[in-house]
């Protein structure tokens, strides 16, 4: 604590994320990267914006970038918005489209990065408690509120929320911005961009981090009606003209493109997390049916803080959240056929 | 307008970036680039990191980098913060150290995005008017107020403020946070890093935007005491976790590293600034001396408005900012001396 930082610095709890040890070579399952290189074009392409053009800004506006993601999702580039990976897109799309006086509503068991957005920027919420479940419990956000954010699928449970349903929520909230986080959509959950021609309300927001294997580059990107978009422009202009460098366009570009590359990645993380599933399950283990790139598992007898730490000192990273109802959970990235073998060992090891 | 909008983005004037034409080819000489490609170093370091671990996110608090930085100004790596660009982190400091009811206070002709900011932010502010030659009014910072911040040298005037009136401003502001905006220091200022260690209320805030001729790469960084930096990385791990890329993060540590390229550029720019300004006053410009990699000048007869929409139809862009006081200057970046030479002549045909 210090005398020169303003009373929000003072009082806000930041973000954890998972680790990035350094210490020694892990097996790393607790941050839900890809186990894939990127694409080869787009190693390619930014090897091309590696020239001297980088002495100029970059387009502020992302055009090339925003017709390419347009193209893909069948949109014109004004229903796009490009950040700084999905992170920086929620944290301007909390700023562009919720007031501090009207609460806005997410799930209890969610992304752990919404509560501290809303306290950022001073926007009150309350938590639609998720059923025994851990299904979003479609009714809490049928009520007056500031707006609704909701993953789809969600995080850290992996549970997908049915298009019906979001249809409903969609509906319900007509006056409001709904922001569907679909950070993990491409793994088997069902995209909610087909609603945005019949929704003006509906924001859709997605990463290249996970699926397009691009953790490191940093570009996540907004899907909906324009007037929802210039809203977020705004607010991204009032902050940073420049948000997205040129090696990172280039680099996005090239991954939206290689579609081939893209199905494929996610084809191999599908079939390995059917088979490690069904691995954990024999083990004991009760694996919530996930739609995302990860599973969320709790063991029958040993605890899920002892088999962290177990696997920690194995040399595996799981993913562990010290909060109420989740507890006793575990969250698993799916890694490469060869990582999530070791994980089974491991685990056969300590149950 | 939308019914959407938060009410912020309903009443927030966004930040204006100086122009990324797309129509044709311009000697561009409006938004203080370097002429000169980064350095080799840079453009191979970013070929390096066009690699496979590109599927896992960046390091969140950039250790090596800031280390560098450190190493290269003599300073530890916890005194070290570093954003996407300056602008995030001019951005991240307003939120850090500034508070919504306490009014800080920036010159009246300064860089136009720190009003931005305090509208973003809900912070106050009061406008120091600078003097008729567009000197700093220091006594008009030694005032009770809720912080301040300086562009030094100043922006668009390119006016330096000596450092003896840097350390008056901040023994008068002993209990609040003094920010240097050193964006263009290195061409011809006096930096204010020197001061942090008997300073903790100064921060100073750099870019490798100009005179690391990497304005398409987005990495700025701030100096301070710890616990400055602390308070930065409370806001910065509220908002994004990862905010610099694998790839920037590669590209900036070569560019650090590399002095003797720095050195070399940011001489040929400080040559080329000496004989075009005098060039100029031989056209019957006045030329504000300047410290920085661009110059401000009004001609005795001609309008600023008639010169820049000229030079624009003659292919070379310059700045022109319809503000009052200073609607009758052109803010001219300083490019390569074959650059300079042309707008010479072109500004030989309108005189």
């Amino acid at each position: 604590m210090s005398k020169f930082w303003s009373n929000k610095t003072k009082s806000i709890e930041p973000y954890v994320p998972g680790e990035q040890p350094k210490d020694k070579k892990y097996i790393k399952l607790n941050t839900n990267e890809s186990p894939y290189p990127p694409s080869p074009k787009v190693i390619e392409a930014i090897k091309n914006a590696a020239n001297g053009d980088l002495r100029l800004y970059p387009d502020p506006n992302c055009e090339k970038l925003r017709e390419t993601i347009g193209e893909y999702y069948d949109l014109n580039k004004d229903e796009v918005f490009i950040g700084n990976g999905s992170d920086e897109v929620l944290a301007i799309a909390f700023q562009a489209f919720y007031n501090p006086e009207e609460p806005i509503v997410f799930p209890d068991i969610t992304y752990s990065f919404y509560p501290v957005y809303a306290d950022l920027y001073n926007i009150s919420y309350r938590l639609a408690k998720l059923t025994e479940d851990f299904s979003i419990p479609v009714e809490q956000f049928l009520t007056k509120n500031g707006g609704v954010i909701i993953p789809n699928p969600n995080a850290p449970t992996a549970k997908h929320l049915d298009i019906d349903m979001v249809k409903k929520i969609l509906d319900y909230n007509s006056e409001k911005v709904v922001i569907i986080d679909e950070a993990y959509v491409d793994f088997g959950g069902n995209s909610a961009v087909k609603l945005i021609k019949d929704y003006p309300n509906l924001l859709v927001i997605q990463t290249l981090s996970k699926s397009r294997c691009l953790a490191g580059i940093r570009i996540g990107f907004a899907l909906g009606q324009e007037a929802l978009i210039q809203g977020l422009n705004t607010i991204k202009n009032s902050f940073n003209s420049y948000t997205v460098d040129r090696v990172a366009n280039a680099a996005a570009i090239a991954a939206i493109r290689d579609v081939e590359y893209f199905n494929e990645c996610k084809n191999k993380i599908i079939a390995t997390k059917a088979w490690a599933s069904e691995a954990m399950g024999k083990l004991g283990f009760n694996v919530i049916p996930s739609e995302a790139n990860f599973v969320f598992v709790s063991h029958a007898s040993i605890s899920a803080k002892e088999i962290f730490l177990m696997l920690r000192e194995k040399g595996v990273l799981v993913r562990y959240f010290d909060k109420p109802r989740i507890n006793n959970y575990l969250r698993i990235t799916i890694g490469s056929d060869e990582e999530m073998k070791e994980l089974i060992e491991k685990l056969k090891e300590i149950v």
